[in-house]
C-alpha cells in the first residue's frame, strides 16, 4: 500500500486507548454532539467504500493495520489516495476502544454531516419519484434496514422526520451498510415533509393498521410518496389527514404488526412491482 | 391479583442478584446448556402472553412485581392461575441481573424446548402450506423478525436448519416478539428438510442472487416451501440443486444484497399476494 504524500496532508498516531483525540470521536457517538460539530463517524470497509463513492469530504481518516481485512486494506488505499487530508495511525488496542464492531476491520473515518431541511427543497420531483418518510422512527437498526432497502429498490430519497434518532447515529450506519452514501437521505420537520409533497404533488400513501384498502390495491404508478410511523406509536393525525390513501397490510396470522422494517420493505416491492409491470406491458404490448 | 394456591405447589424468593437459582436461569443464556437442559428462558409481557395462548407447559415464573407493567401484571395473574407450579417472587435487583432489556417489566417464564427433526414429520401438508425454511442463519434478531413476519402471512411452519443459532436464543424470542410460539417453529438438519419437502411434493423455491428468474415471476400458488440462506453464505449447492425454481430479488440501486429479514419478508408477501389474487378471482369471478 502506498500513501499519496501530496494529498494526506497530516499524518498522526494514536497509541493510547486514553488518547485525547480518540476521546473526543468516541463522545460523537451521541447525538447531541454529533449536531454540535457537525461530523459523524462511519467505521468499517463496506461503509467507508460507499461513503467514498459517494464523495463527500472526509474530514479525517483512522487505519489501523493490525486489523485490516483485505478488503479494509484496499479501502484505506482509496481512501488515502482520494479525499483525505488528515491520516491517524490507530494502535490495536485504540482501535478496538473506538469501534463498536465485534470484528473491527481497523478503517473508519470522519465525515461532515449534511444539511437538514434545506436539501428537501432541492429534492427535484420527477414521473418516477419514489420517496419514503420516516415518521419518529426511534431504533437505529430499523431506520438503517429501511436504508438498505431504499437502495436496493432505487428509492428516490429517504426523509426522517421527528424521532429521537438522526441518519448518523452508528447503528444506521451499519445497519444500512452504507446506504445512507447511496440513496439521498434527509432531515426535516413533519411540517416541512408535508408541505414539500404538496407542493410537488407527490401521492401520498400513509402505513396504518386502520387503513381502508390493503397495500396491494393502492396505486403506485405516479410519483409517490410512502409514511411510516414507528411500531408503537404509528402515524399522528396531522400524516393520517395529510394522505389521501391510506393503506394496511394484511395479517394473516395471530400478530397484529409487522416490523417497521419489515413493513417499509413490503411496501416499496409492491411499489416496484406494479411499477416493473406497467414498464413491461408498455414495452411489450401483447 | 390472586393467585390460585391448588395450582402453584412451590412459591420461593430470590433477592440476591448472586442467588444461585438465579446464576442457573443465567446460563440459559448458552446455547449448550439449553440444549443439554431442554429448557429456555421467555421474558416480557408479549412474549409471555404468546407462549400462554400457545398453552406450552411452564416449568417455573419468575415474577417481579415492583417491576410490572399495567399488561405484565395481567400477565402475571394469567400465568399463576393456568399452568405454573412453580413460581418465585424476585427482587428489583436479582430481576434486573436476569433481564437482557433496558426496561424490564418484571415477568419471564422457563419453558421446555420442543423436539426437533421429529416434528417436522408430522408436520401436515395441505393444499395451501407455505413453509419457510432458514438455512444456516446466526443472527438472533434476523432469525426472529422472520418468525414474525412468518406468522403475520400465516405461514405453515419455519423450518431452521444449520447454523449456530437455535429458536430457543433469547434475543430470537425478543425479536419475533413471541411468534415461535403462534406459528409452528422447529429445528431439522438440511437432509431432514430435504426430504420432507420431496416426500410431501413441496415446490421448492430457492432465493438467491443468481436466480435466473425474479421472485414476482415465480408460482406460489401450490404447496409451497420458500428456502432462505444467510446473508453472507447464502444457499449452498445442495439447496440450489434440490430447488427447481430459483428466485432473485430485483436490485434496482447500488445495494448488491438485501438484509435477510428483509428478503424473506418480501417472498413470503408476494406468495400471499398471488395467493390472495388467486382466492379473489375465484370468489368473485367476472
Amino acid at each position: 500500500m502506498s500513501y499519496n504524500s501530496s494529498v494526506v496532508v497530516l499524518q498522526r498516531h494514536i497509541d493510547s486507548p486514553k488518547n485525547p483525540h480518540l476521546k473526543a470521536l468516541l463522545r460523537l457517538r451521541e447525538r447531541r454532539v454529533r449536531e454540535r460539530e457537525g461530523r459523524f463517524l462511519v467505521e468499517g470497509a463496506r461503509e467507508v467504500g460507499r461513503a467514498l463513492s459517494a464523495s463527500p469530504r472526509i474530514l479525517e481518516a483512522l487505519l489501523c493495520p493490525e486489523r485490516f481485512t483485505p478488503e479494509a486494506k484496499k479501502i484505506a488505499a482509496a481512501v488515502t489516495a482520494a479525499n483525505c487530508r488528515v491520516l491517524y495511525w490507530v494502535s490495536k488496542e485504540a482501535f478496538d476502544r473506538l469501534s463498536l464492531r465485534q470484528r473491527p476491520d481497523g478503517i473508519a473515518v470522519v465525515l461532515p454531516t449534511w444539511a437538514w431541511s434545506r436539501k428537501l427543497g432541492n429534492l427535484e420531483t420527477r414521473d418516477d419519484t419514489l420517496l419514503l418518510i420516516l415518521h419518529g422512527l426511534e431504533k437505529p437498526g430499523n431506520i438503517g434496514a429501511l436504508l438498505r432497502t431504499a437502495d436496493a429498490v432505487g428509492a428516490s430519497a429517504v426523509v426522517l422526520t421527528g424521532g429521537g434518532t438522526d441518519l448518523f447515529n452508528p447503528n444506521v450506519v451499519r445497519a444500512s451498510t452504507g446506504s445512507l452514501f447511496t440513496t439521498k437521505t434527509l432531515h426535516a420537520t413533519p411540517d416541512e415533509a408535508r408541505a414539500y409533497v404538496e407542493r410537488t404533488g407527490l401521492g401520498l400513501i400513509a402505513a396504518t393498521p386502520e387503513g381502508p384498502m390493503s397495500h396491494w390495491d393502492a396505486d403506485y404508478g405516479g410519483p409517490t410518496a410512502i409514511v411510516l410511523g414507528s411500531e408503537d406509536e404509528g402515524l399522528d393525525s396531522q400524516w393520517l389527514d395529510a394522505a389521501p390513501i391510506r393503506v394496511h397490510i394484511p395479517m394473516l396470522g395471530t400478530a397484529d404488526s409487522l416490523n417497521v422494517a419489515t413493513a417499509g420493505a413490503v411496501l416499496l416491492y409492491e411499489a416496484i412491482r406494479q411499477r416493473t409491470k406497467i414498464a413491461r406491458h408498455a414495452f411489450h404490448p401483447r
